[in-house]
């Protein structure tokens, strides 16, 4: 995928030092430096790069439409359909963003955006209104330099090609392409989710890094009964393990000195989520969930549960026996179902793992073609991501939680209605005492 | 995933002979015989079971409602938003629901449907009208016994459970469940979506079997380049290569005898696919596909292009560079972006794996509760799928196509209305010799 | 609008005798002028006529997809999204039917069905699951002759030329034409909805013929407080008022003995309707109402509260002021804002007026053009309704129910997740006392 | 409807002085009793005041979502799925944005605004990108005042007693609450629809005045083939014919004077529409025009073709023959269908009437209630608008524009996948010749 966390910044220099990139001979085959394509550097880029705005909707209950360039006022989202009567401010959702903005370590792009949110419209006394909230993250690190250059080569898994083929003009300036930027929007607004769902019933959404390029951290080690925010927090690159931290960050250090990338995987996880989330046929909750993750840039996998591991086993290894456990609820013995069956929760953790790609922006020479159909080289210097993973955190967390808070509001536009029938359903919530019970 | 390719169908005894399941003394962990639910055998089974009715729509321009239960008329869709004027029959159909259809082979489900289907409407003269169609398959494997017995143990990894949370009333009899049969509205539709995508772009969208249990087909042994429907139809496993199809099938038939059962994967691919489907945010065209085959019953996991592999790869390793081909277009050395920049097809091949978890059923003893709180034990006899995936193939292939003509039409609405710019754009559509061209 | 209540016959003659529309003497009893284009009447018409499946779904959150033809099996609705537990059998939907129904009359098309319906799927022990809930109802009035003389013809003021304009292809067979069967499906689904706001609310919608042709009945002549559905029922065009209802009796037969048709108005109103539905932009409670009243076949006008002549008066006459009544709920003196204020119901008495065109078939010599752009002359003959109004209020009822069950699902998803804030709020739904003491 | 065109702002005093709602003497010149409720005049409100920020998202392809609030930063829309390529400028909205704003004549409210536009995103180098399309209007007549007193009465049908029945928090402040000045972003976006239109198919749409109070223009005193934008801005009512609107002026201002405010009637006409567009069962296109119209604030009604006028008529009257025109067009005598029939086009002039409430805001004593259910009298001093039909025509407009394009984007998605059938349809867009013949 194109669109990755990077900051997709070139470093090369014009085909002649005095004007924009002239690329000499057409089609032509040699290796001379004046067939590379050197483009100006982040620090000096012009202001008509980062126009890549690009806006859209997610949710049918819960609507959140993001939008917003690197250029211009900033990045932002509109959330329509929020509960009113729900206490927020800045601050809920300032958390996570400061968990996925740029510059937070060594082993995220150095890029300065300190991602300070505000809160525009449909907020009263401390309350939401049930208008919709308009969130705004203004831009703080312009540039200012002329991009037209960047204009001509398309970077390597990046956009830039897809979009010329799709929309027939050209997406650096003016909008259409993808920028990390854009899930700001997300991350606020799953902040909203989060919080409603936590005092909704206690709903949990953890997320982390379990693998880094080669460095997988073994399942094994990580209790998803306990794992805290704490620990994923205690290091930069949101490994709960700290054995395992310190191999993944030395991982990445090892390709950033390089200017290369790696990839990796994060694992989702949900606690105390309601049962009876979900629905039984195109919109099964782990549809949901694939669509929501898969929707953020750089990823090439989702599985949950038992994943693709569990191919390998049979029916009888695979299946969750149900039990009656100490408090009277049915539960399952195991989880390979992963929270979910027949597309509907049944208040197990819901466990996911999403896979993200190598940051597509390198600091490496490497051959492309140009918009009108040269070939060339191209060598990306400046500030990018060496691997998406740590940051990916938050926005795979927000991603989930707009699914769930959907569902949720889906159950009870359908199910909630007229009283729940007690011999086969729980409340959905969580009284306040069960609430301090699980979270102890 | 509770909803599985398998008849679903339990043998056991009641309580005791003269009434309806009485179990006996609560969370007993005797192993006697009275304690184990017996269920009666399929044959026997009673109208009331079958009803799981459950109908949904897909799809915002070519929409499919699937509607339907095995025990009344029969089960089929709804397709709306089909363009006017398309040459259609039921021929064209059938094909694909002969490839789903249960009792097609010893490792398929002993079941017998034909599965034949009638269009009943938006078809005159034999084209398409621009009027909802609708396909209806008549259930003709009707089973007549009494199945109250069922309703009372959850069927370990199915939705029986999930079901009673959610709506508080019981699934089995008057619908809610999910059902394999479901899916024959989903294979219906995709043969008509296949059909346009053939025709408007010679698009050729071809599923296969690339593991079974632990029998992993090597990547290299097949070209997407070049294989065709024809050598993945030459076995009943559905893997284009004899070899690894001899192979799997005896993986399948060690499990079947054992009353067990193993998980497996799909591979899908999609050649001539048009350049510039799909969009760049929220609905990312991997990500709707994603959704479409994680709604399928039985799915654990969704990648595409690299998938889950990539994450271990760098940058510099994973990105795929652009050049021109002979025929002046811009092409990738490498597919590791599996057709998919940054949301949208770059008209490369578009590939996905789909994981599919070991049919739930078995004909093994297992523990369980019933509905009303119960420990017990449940021994599932009869007919069932040792393994979903040779039936899965059509199935994927339907939610894959879809996916695509819902795209294209939305390529359509949004960017067609005015000329393309040919700077940038190909035309979507190829010319009839381009076709021939491409086919050979 | 074409697709009326009619049943759609027609008598002619092509215009020329050497085109292509040379019927022979079929069904001939007329003397006309070779130029008349004579169709057989509808005793005789073919099966292929009457296929006119269109299927759509109305709704976000309470789905209604109607389907079916008049030749085949029947017409229908699949209602998505319904609340579980709800007790609902045909029972419920057949009275509404039966108020629908051709041939219940003099006043309507002599057409004989008896629209009995069966729901096939989505009940189980007499409540609703959660699943789709499938209603079918046969047709048993079947034609059996060829009606491919009518093709040539465009009807006027119906939809023949608009469907051909569209969709290329043509509509009498095979689809695409909108009859007024249709509409069961839409007075099948109001009633579900019906049932569900009585049971939560205490929710009463009624209509009635408010003008037939240029019988107006006097405003003040019915008291919106008090009307009842037996006064409604009493009498066969179904206005409430006894004197009334016989001069619009009167005027319908004096039209109907001439071959000709007449329009009218029905006006509906809601009681007991919670306060709170609606939203306040685009999605306002009166866009919805007359969307749904509007997408009813032969409609021309929808007006609300003091509808158009409220634009006569000036603000200060218009106003309605605020008290409080004697259970201390916050009211309004009058009623002119028709119990929807700012896009959102107030809890006052919602009133309604739709406005319903005469009857697009009628027996009288009409000019017209052939498909194949010929002139000629048409004459209907058979049957149809003199005045659809009678008919239509079952219609207009459903529609309103519809909108309102969608609404008050809405307002479950998004508000009430949270207590309510009794200060501002009150409970959606009534008390059982309450509802006792209301219907007094 | 309770969201108006007016100011809102209102002049009173506490029922009881020991109560809340104790206000001293801000601006109260008046000597009511002290039950009146005495509010700050406009000029002096505070921020808080005009926080009524309501988004919500209209349309299915051509999807617009407006924002904002008239105290912060501005308003505007963001539209999802414009076409790519389409030249487009800020000019392009701001001569509708001119004939919306605020003070462009005595007959409307003296606040000033320039509302003047600026494109945010979605355009590089004069043309759309197919990204979304973000426009803001910022506010320039910002207030200062402490409103909290405005809070305490129901303003007469208006949103305020609605908002808190549905949402539990005051809509006041922070949100909710529906201003004429949201539909700035609907004029916005409807004339990039406009523009699309007019350059797909020289489609022209034109809304004027036909009724202010008791002043109606005859029928036949505009021509509908050949009325233009300039006669109709050729007065400040927007009526083109200049007798009528010298007494429209006159009645308005007769009200003006007095502090009272009159309600009035707009027709919009569509002439060059495509054939085609609509669909035939629940969303025809009069009922997406009803519902696009009925969105606005202060509708009351809507009527198209022979509407409320053509219930009185026959069936033999009220038919619109067919012929053949001198094109080789098929086209109807008479338009009574008002260019639709069967909820779809078929290429005659589309006209619809929408009723407008005399504006609830009113400089008048009115007898209300308090929030916390208080009998008191209101007072509204301050400026608002006497008649809202001169600035409603631009925003009947902009819906229609909407509806009309997402149609057109809605036919090309279903019904233009590949050629069209010349026998029985036109191509949708007219050739470059045919619009200048057509605009002669």
């Amino acid at each position: 995928m194109s669109s990755t966390l990077s900051t997709k910044h070139f470093l090369g220099a014009p085909a002649s030092s005095d004007g924009p990139a002239r690329i000499g001979s057409l089609h032509s085959s040699s290796t001379l430096p004046s067939r590379s394509l050197h483009l100006p550097a982040r620090r000096s880029q012009s202001k008509r790069l980062e126009i890549h705005a690009s806006g859209n909707t997610f949710g049918t209950y819960f609507r959140v439409t993001t939008f917003g360039e690197s250029h211009g006022g900033g990045v932002g989202c509109v959330i329509d359909g929020c509960p009113p009567r729900l206490p927020l401010s800045e601050a809920d959702m300032q958390l996570d963003l400061d968990r996925r903005r740029p510059g937070q370590s060594r082993i995220t792009t150095p890029r300065k955006e300190t991602d300070t949110c505000k809160i525009a419209s449909g907020i009263a006394d401390g309350v939401t209104t049930g208008s919709p909230i308009k969130v705004e993250v203004p831009n703080t690190d312009q540039r200012g330099n002329d991009y037209s250059e960047m204009s001509l080569a398309y970077r390597p898994s990046h956009a830039d090609a897809t979009y010329d083929f799709k929309y027939g003009v050209r997406s650096v300036q003016g909008g259409g392409r993808s920028s990390a930027r854009e899930t700001i929007g997300r991350v606020a607004a799953g902040a909203v989710a989060k919080k409603i769902l936590k005092q909704y019933a206690g709903t949990e959404i953890l997320a982390y890094v379990s693998q880094a390029h080669q460095v997988v951290l073994p399942e094994n080690l990580v209790d998803h009964e306990t794992v805290t925010l704490d620990q994923i927090e205690s290091n930069i690159v949101r490994c709960p393990n700290p054995e395992y931290a310190e191999k993944m960050i030395a991982a990445i250090d090892a390709v950033r000195v390089k200017g290369d990338s790696v990839g990796g995987v994060v694992t989702c996880i949900v606690r105390n989520v309601p049962r009876g989330l979900g629905s039984p046929v195109f919109d099964k909750l782990e549809a949901e969930l694939a669509k929501a993750a898969m929707s953020l840039p750089a990823t090439k996998g989702f599985e949950f549960g038992s994943g693709f591991a569990g191919t390998f086993m049979t029916g009888s290894e695979h299946n969750d026996e149900f039990y009656m456990d100490e408090d009277g609820r049915i539960r399952t013995k195991t989880n390979r179902s992963g929270g979910i069956q027949g597309g509907i929760s049944n208040g197990e953790i819901i466990n996911m793992r999403i896979a993200f790609k190598p940051t597509s922006t390198i600091s490496r020479r490497q051959n492309t073609v140009t918009r009108d159909k040269h070939g060339t080289e191209l060598i990306a210097r400046g500030r990018h991501d060496p691997c998406v993973v740590p940051r990916a955190v938050p926005m795979v967390e927000a991603m989930v939680a707009l699914v769930l808070v959907d569902q949720l509001m889906a159950q009870y536009a359908q199910c909630m209605l007229f009283p729940i029938n007690p011999a086969l359903q729980e409340p959905l919530e969580l009284s306040k005492n069960e609430q301090a019970q699980k979270s102890l």
